[in-house]
C-alpha cells in the first residue's frame, strides 16, 4: 500500500488536467511503463458533463449476505457507503469498488445529489447505478457501468473506505488522480501527476497542430509521430498562436 | 407454476405504478424478501418514450435448427411469435426470452408497429431487435439487448406462449406486472402488484421530498432514511401541498 | 482464401446498398444459407452520420508484446497500422480485427480523420477507439467496440494487411461488402453482393408497403409474409408511385 | 414444435450409435446442414462411464423465486423435477434446461440413483450437479456443466416436462436422440437417426481403418479423406476382417 | 463488518463438519435463508486429498501495478502475501481474494508447502496456482480457479490481511468456516457454524437411509422427503445401527 | 513482424526447457519486464504425457463461412490445415490460433497421430479438440481448450500459416518456443530463449532446495527469496550434489 501518499493537487496540475484527454493521459502511461491505468467497463453517464479530475476517495463493497445487509443497516450513521457520502473531501472524487457487477445500483440521485453539493468532484464506480436518467441530467462527472435499478443492498456490502481497490480491473489507491472524459477514466499514480500533467499539456497542443494539418492533408508519416521538418512547422505554429495559453 | 393469476390490473395499481420509479419497486421488493426481480442486459430502446406498465404476456424462443428454421414458417398463421403479436390483449407486454442471446433479432419494425397499433402495452426482450433506429423513434415503450440485424430465424425457434418464461435471468410468470423506466425493467409477481403500488407510491412522496432535502444542504444521516424531525417536516411538506396529489 | 476478388462495385451495387437496411440484407443472405455475417458486438459512433457502404480493406492485429511494441515503432513509414491508413483506397472500408478486445483503442482522432480526408468509405473496428466524441462528431460512418482510451500498443500488435480477417465473429475477406446502418453492420460475400443488392431493394420497398398496411391497422398473417391478394395490391401500390425507380 | 414424434429407436439405429463417437456424428449432421447439434459447456461425469444413447425426455427450470422455491415444493409429488424422475421411461435420457446456469444444482445422488434404478438410459444437465463424486462412481452415464453444491431451489425452478428446450446452446426436442463419448453430448433430430446411425457405422470402420494407415506412415492426402487407391485397400481391409463385425 | 468473531470452533462443530457435505450444508443454510454461500469458479485440486475445515484467515489482493509490484517486494518480511503465510493459525484456513482473475498464481508450491508445514488448514484462492501438479499430490486440501504459472506479480498485489474479503462471489468474513468437498467450497456464516453442523449431521444420517432405500427401488415421493412411514422406518434403521454416533 | 527468425533450437537449450516449468519460465520472462506469454485457456489433454518443447509452426483459423468450409475442401491438398499437418517440422509444436473458441474442434486423433508419426514435438490450440480421449493416451504432448466433438469446418477456416498468430491471448511468431507442463503453456520469445533457458535452470535448482528447507521446517522470510545464509548452505547443497549438472 502507499500510506499517506498526499491528496492535495497543485492548482497548476488540476488545471492541465482539465485540459487533457484521457487518450494524451494513457499514451503518457504507457511511455513510462504503465500498461493497465484505464478503468474498463465504465463510461459517462453526464453526455454532456463537465471532465472529472480529482484525487480518489475510495469505498470498497464485497457480496451482501442475507442476514448483514437489511434496510435497518442505514439507520447507523457509520454505514460505510452513507459514511463515505459525508467525508469525502471537496474536490475528491469517490470511487467505488463493487467488483465490476452491475446487477444491483452502488448508489442512486439522493446520494449522488449529496455528493455534489458537498463539493466532490464527482463519482467512479464499476457498478450501476439506479435513477439514472435524474443523474445523467445533473452538471456533475459520474461514471458507472451502466443503469440497475436494485438497491446496492441485494449484492453489494460497504465494507470499509480509503483503503487500495480494483475498479474496472485497475488498482485504485487513495490519493491517486481520477481523470475522466467521453472515453472514460484513467488513473494516475498520485506520484506521476505533477509530470504526466506537464508532458500531457505538451502532447494536446502538439495533436491539436498535427490535426490540423491532417485535416489540411498531410500524411500520417511525417506528421504523426512529426518529423524535424513538421516540428519545425509546429513551432512557428506556437509562436504564432502566442506562447502561454496552452491547449486551450 | 401460477396457474390462471388474473392479468387484470385496477386502473388505481396502474395509474400508481406509472409514477413510481423501478428503483423505488426494487427497494420494496426487496424489503419483502425479493433481490431478483430486475432483469439484467435489457436496456430502454426509446429514450424519451414513455414508462412502460403492464401484465406480462410470454412467448419463449430456443435455439433455431436449420431444417425447421426455415422463411417459410411464416405463412402459417399458427407460428408462436406471429402469433402472439395478434393475440397479446391490449394493455398487456410481449416479454420475450431470448435466452439472453442478441446475436439476432427477436423481432422488427413491422411486428413493433402491429404490437402498438394493436393497443399492447410495451415489447421487452433479452435478445435483439432489428430497426432499431426505427423502433426508437416510436412513442411506445420497448427494452431489449441492442440492435441486432439478423432475422430471427438464424438463432430463435418460437415454441410456445403465456407459459412462465425466463428473461433477463429473472422468472416471468404470464400475469406478472411488467414496469419500465430508464433504468430498465422490473418483474412485479402479480401477487404484489396492489402493495407494492401503494407503498411504493408513499416512498416516491418521501423520497421526493428527501431529495429536496439534500438539495438544500441536509446530510444524509438523518434525512434518508428520515428520522423523526425529518418525518415531522415531510408531514407538514405533503399538508402543504395537500394530500391527494400524490408524487407527480 | 479469395485471392483477387475484384473490388470494385458497381455504381447501381453501391448505390442500391445505401438504400437497404442491414435487417434486410441479412435477411437475404439467411434465404442463400448465410447465418453469420453480421459482426457481433460492434455499434455504430455517430450517431447520425450517413450509412456505411464500402469494400473491405483488412489490418489485422495480434495480442502486443513488450519488447516489440514501444512508440518507437511508428517512426517506421511501413508500421502496418499507419501503413493501411495511407493505403486503403478511396471508397473502400478499413476493417480491423481486434480479436474483440476493446481493452485499448485500435485507433484515434488523428488515423479517422487522415482516413477520412484520403476518401475511405469509413472504418469497422472489433476493438475500441480513442478520441471517442471526436470522432462521433465527424460526418464519417465509423463502427467499433465502444470507448477506449488507451493506446493501441498497450494491448495490439499490427501484423499485416489485406488478408482474410475475423472481425466481430465473422469472416471478412479483403474486398467483401461492407454494409452498415444503426443496428450495425453486415458483410456481404464479394460474389453475391449483387444479387443480394437487387433482391435487397425489392424487398426495401415491399416492407415500405407493408409497414404502412399495418400501421392502417392490417394484420400481421396476410400481410408480413404477404398473401396473394396483399401482392395485388402492393403491386398497385407501386403503380401509383410510379416508375421502377425503387424504395427511395 | 415437433408433436408426437417417435421416441422409439429400432434395435438397430440404438446398437449402432452405442458404436460411433460424437465426432463422427457431427460430420455427419455437418453434412446434412446442421452446425448446431454439439452441446457446449457440458463434460463427461463418470470418466469411464457407459457411453450415452437414449431418446430425450425433457425438462425446464426458469429462474427461482423466493416465495415459490422453498423446501417445502418438494412434498408435492407433482413437482416437475421430482415427478420427471419418476416419468421419465426405461431407455430414455432426462434432457435439462438449466439455462447454462451452475450456480447450483440441477440434482444431487439420490435423484440420479432413483434414475438409474428406475432404467434411465443417462442424464445431460447444462446445470450443475451435487454429490459430484458419487455420480462420477457410478455405472451410468451423466454429462453436465460441472460440481455445484448449492440446492437447485437456489436458482432454478422447474416448470415443465417434455416440451421443447434449450440445453447447452442446442434446441433438443422430447423424442431427440442424445448421443454422449468423451467429447460430450451431441443431440440428433428424430428424423435423421436412422440415416445418421447408418452413414456414421460406415465412417467408423473407414476412419478405423484410415488410423491404421495413419500411424503406419500414410500422408494425410490421399488417405484422409481417401483417394480412390485407399478406397481400394479399404475394401481389402473390410473384406479380410469379414462382414457383418462392423466397428467394435 | 464482524469485528472479532471467534475463530475457534469446538471439536464437535469441527469434527461434524468433517463428516457433512457441502451439498447438505448449502441446504441447511437455504433453509435459514442464504442463498450464496458457495464459493463460484473453484475446484478441487487434490482429488483425492482430506476434506477441507477450518476457520478463515483472508488475505486481498487488488491489480497489480509495474511500479509498485516489482521481484524486489519479497525481500521484505511485511510484503502481505508473505505474512499471510507466516501468520494464519494452525487449524485455519487461507482465503484469498484474487477477484476471480485466474490469469496468474495466487501462490505456488513452495508457499503452499509452508502452509502446510505450519498447520494451516488449508487453502482457497478464486485465482489460479503455479506448480499445480506438485500441489495436487500434496495430502493438503486445496482448491482454485485452476492451474496457471504466471507469477502473482504479473496481475495480483496483495494489499492487506483478515479483512472481509469476497472470494468466487460470496462475502468472507475472518472466522467464517470453510468446508470444501468434491462439490466445492462453502462458506458457513460464523454465528450458524454450530447449528448447522448439528442440523447437517442429522440430514446426512437421514440422507444416507435415504440412499438407501432408493437403491432399493423405493420411489422419490414418500422417500425424499420422506413422509411419516420412512421417518418411522428410518427411526427403526437408527436403532439398529445402535448409538447417536452419527453419519459416519 | 519478425522475419526469418531461427527456428534452431541448440541441444543444450532444448534440454534446459524440458527439465524447467513453465511457472519458473514465468518468472524469468517476468523480470526482463514480459507480463503475458502464458497462454490463457489451454490445458494440458495427456494427464501423464511428456512435457512439450519445440519452436512454433503456427496455423490461422478465421470463422467458418458457409459457401466456402464444405467436406470437399480436404481434397485440396493445399487446404492451409491438411498442409501444415505434413509440412510441420520434426521437432517443431503445430500452434492453432482459433481465436479461443471451442464450439468446434481444431483437430481429432488422426491428424494428431499424423503429426505425431511425422516428429512433431507437440500440438497447442486455444480451440477444442475432437476424439478427445484416444488424443489424452497418446504419449504426445498435447494442449487445447477442451473437448469439442463438432467438425472444424463448423466453425473454423484454416488460413494460412507461419504468420504471427494469436492463441489464448499471446502473440505466437513463427520460431517462438513454447513450453507446455502442467500449469499450461508459456510462450518464450525466440531472442531470450537460451538466456531464459540458462536462467531458469538456475533457478529451478534453487527451488529445489528451498523447497527441501521449506519441508524441513524453515520460514518463507531468508528462504525464499534466500537471504546470504540460505545461499550459503545452498552453495554446500549444491557442492554436495557434486557437479554443474542441473536441477534433475
Amino acid at each position: 500500500m502507499i500510506e499517506g501518499q498526499s491528496k492535495e493537487l497543485s492548482r497548476e496540475t488540476h488545471d492541465a488536467l482539465k485540459r487533457i484527454s484521457t487518450a494524451t493521459l494513457t499514451t503518457q502511461l504507457f511511455k513510462r511503463g504503465f500498461r493497465n491505468q484505464f478503468i474498463q467497463g465504465v463510461r459517462r453517464v453526464n453526455q454532456n458533463g463537465p471532465r472529472l479530475v480529482g484525487a480518489a476517495f475510495t469505498l470498497r463493497y464485497i457480496p451482501a449476505r442475507e442476514d448483514l445487509d437489511h434496510v435497518g443497516v442505514f439507520q447507523d450513521p457509520e454505514h460505510p457507503q452513507r459514511k463515505s457520502i459525508e467525508t469525502v473531501p471537496p474536490g475528491q472524487v469517490l470511487v467505488m469498488d463493487c467488483r465490476g457487477d452491475s446487477a444491483a445500483a452502488s448508489a442512486g440521485d439522493i446520494l449522488v445529489t449529496r455528493l455534489m453539493v458537498r463539493g466532490a468532484a464527482g463519482l467512479v464506480s464499476d457498478g450501476g447505478l439506479r435513477d439514472f436518467d435524474q443523474i445523467a441530467g445533473m452538471d456533475f462527472p459520474v461514471f458507472c457501468a451502466g443503469p440497475s435499478a436494485p438497491l446496492n443492498l441485494a449484492r453489494h456490502h460497504a465494507v470499509d473506505a480509503n483503503r487500495p481497490i480494483a475498479c474496472g480491473g485497475v488498482a485504485v489507491y487513495p490519493g491517486d488522480v481520477m481523470v475522466g472524459d467521453g472515453d472514460g477514466v484513467v488513473v494516475l499514480p498520485r506520484c506521476l501527476a505533477d509530470e504526466v500533467a506537464a508532458d500531457g499539456l505538451e502532447q494536446e497542443q502538439l495533436e491539436e497542430f498535427v490535426i490540423e494539418e491532417i485535416r489540411a492533408g498531410k500524411p500520417v508519416h511525417g506528421t504523426y509521430p512529426p518529423n524535424e521538418e513538421t516540428m519545425t512547422r509546429y513551432a512557428a505554429w506556437r509562436r504564432k498562436r502566442g506562447t502561454t495559453d496552452g491547449a486551450a
